[in-house]
């Protein structure tokens, strides 16, 4: 008695882990950034992850009681406890990183992709705390998913499901990072709109701030920055990159009708320039008996660190699924 | 005691209404076939669908107690009860269906869409019998599918999840019955292949049997039986059907990462000429982390009424889920 039950969040980037102790209200006790260090092996990631747990755990205010452990990270896997393949980590084939962690912390330990993390904390703690079916996506150098059916993060047969990010917009469209051609994220992301610009430039003949920028110095913040400023070529992207988007939210709603599509990342301060388009072509998108019914919603935790904040929604869901297991168990 | 617990299962077509009583092992001890009358107020079909039921019960060879009716209708709102805008019932915006029934019949009655039930059917009676996640294809005058989640259909916020028929394959592409364009029914379901068939014999030279034939007098059947036989154009409308089957097929799996994609209806008896193609553009199409993992199989249920049969195992359903919350009720 007396110490305060905590889970820890951590979030594997392709550059940065993030982590910190969350209480069951999530209030973040405690928080820190480390280099995730992706072109060394996972056996390295861990120690030095170890390290930050500790020192982030001398920070505490207040004894502690560590329930749980909940991570997001790139291609992991919900069923196996596994990250396979990550395209943004020199890990291998397959890192079996919950027994890793778990060596050093013996607690429950869940991990999933950092979308589906995303949407946990907005069930928990943003804009979906009264829904039941909900679509989250999330805009960063790619795009991530996260569909929440009858309550529950959807993970499909092998754990790998609500890879929206990669549905087709054409066949012999853009270039992706997974080997194929013409995924959305190849259009809808802060890469996306950087090569969307980089068309446009090509396309059309007006000027803009832009045509000065080399297309490795262009960032997606310089655009959404144009494009609030009224350039033109800047609000064309937004333009563009919204009516791709909403054709594939189109067809996510066919798929599992959700009451909402949640946007999430840097792109979304673009504020009308993107949630304007995508809302008008959506409408028009949509087959009729969705039509007028599904809301695109800016996430509600977009200023608080929503990806630490989900991998510990998810990890406090396993905690009270686990206690209502053995509550049936012992009826 | 003594008497024997049925549900009963509905059908509703746009042409035809099929209707069986059902016993918990999937038996049908008795079953009809009544024209619906389309053009017809839904009152008018109630009373019909009345007097079929009562002339099919003295048909029952044994005393049956029935337990409820499940139904699988186009457009059918499972949480509502209703029917709303169906393109091929002249029945008006909404129809109170579950309520209409229940004054004849005072038992649990429950509405789906016509594949959802065929889902259901199949998990309970088919091939899905032991999974948990796979999508169900009807080919027929449209392209229909119901997907399943951790065991459950998916419904979505409004009862409408699972219209992968209208799922958009081209925005400016061919005109469909919903009053958009380019939907994926327009190219993949009996019509579909119809109209593949007559733009082939547009662009290409090659002789075909089907040359001869009127668009009107042009049926799947005989595209099927003409691809059977080589004909160079009928195999080359099953190629270029299973394309585009397959490019919306990667998209649904990226959505709920399903253990097996079942396809059911008229156009699978077209066997290879239809799921070879299918299955080498889909392991194309795929991402990497899906491939070699999703199964395309056939209907287990193909050659028995597999929509009375679903919407009969829709009811069984429900009245399990009902004696479920008795028992933890009484606990």
């Amino acid at each position: 008695m007396g110490k305060l039950e905590v889970t820890l969040g951590i979030d594997i980037g392709g550059t940065n882990t993030k982590l910190g102790f969350v209480d069951r209200e999530g209030n973040m006790l405690a928080e820190a950034s480390v280099p995730t260090h992706a072109e060394q092996p996972a056996p390295f990631f861990i120690a030095h992850l170890h390290q930050a747990i500790q020192m982030l755990w001398r920070k505490l205010p207040v004894e502690v009681d560590l329930k749980g452990i909940g991570m997001g990270a790139p291609n992991a896997n919900y069923y196996r406890g596994t990250v396979e393949k990550p395209p943004n980590l020199d890990w291998g084939d397959e890192t079996p990183l919950v027994a890793m962690v778990r060596k050093h912390y013996p607690v429950p330990i869940v991990i999933t992709n950092d979308a589906n993390a995303a949407a946990l904390g907005e069930m928990k703690y943003g804009v979906a705390q009264t829904m039941k079916n909900f679509i989250m996506i999330t805009l960063g150098t790619g795009l991530g998913s996260g569909i929440v059916v009858n309550g529950d993060l959807v993970y499909g047969h092998d754990g790998f499901a609500g890879e929206l990010g990669h549905t087709l917009v054409n066949v012999n469209g853009r270039y992706c990072g997974c080997g194929r051609r013409g995924c959305l994220e190849t259009y809808v992301s802060a890469t996306g709109i950087r090569r969307t610009v980089y068309k446009l430039l090509a396309d059309y003949i007006e000027d803009s701030e832009m045509r000065q920028v080399s297309f490795d110095d262009l960032s997606a913040e310089m655009i959404t920055e144009a494009a609030l400023r009224g350039d033109k070529i800047a609000l064309e992207a937004f333009e563009y990159t919204s009516r791709i988007l909403a054709m594939k939210l189109a067809d996510a709603v066919a798929h599992t009708s959700p009451e909402a599509i949640i946007l999430f990342g840097g792109l979304t301060r673009a504020g009308e320039s993107l949630f304007g388009p995508t809302k008008r072509y959506l409408e028009g998108f949509l087959m009729n008996i969705y039509k007028g019914k599904v809301k695109l919603l800016r996430s509600g935790i977009m200023d608080k660190n929503v990806a630490v904040l989900g991998a510990s929604a998810l990890i406090w869901n396993e905690l009270d699924k686990i206690k209502s297991t053995e509550k049936k168990a012992t009826v």
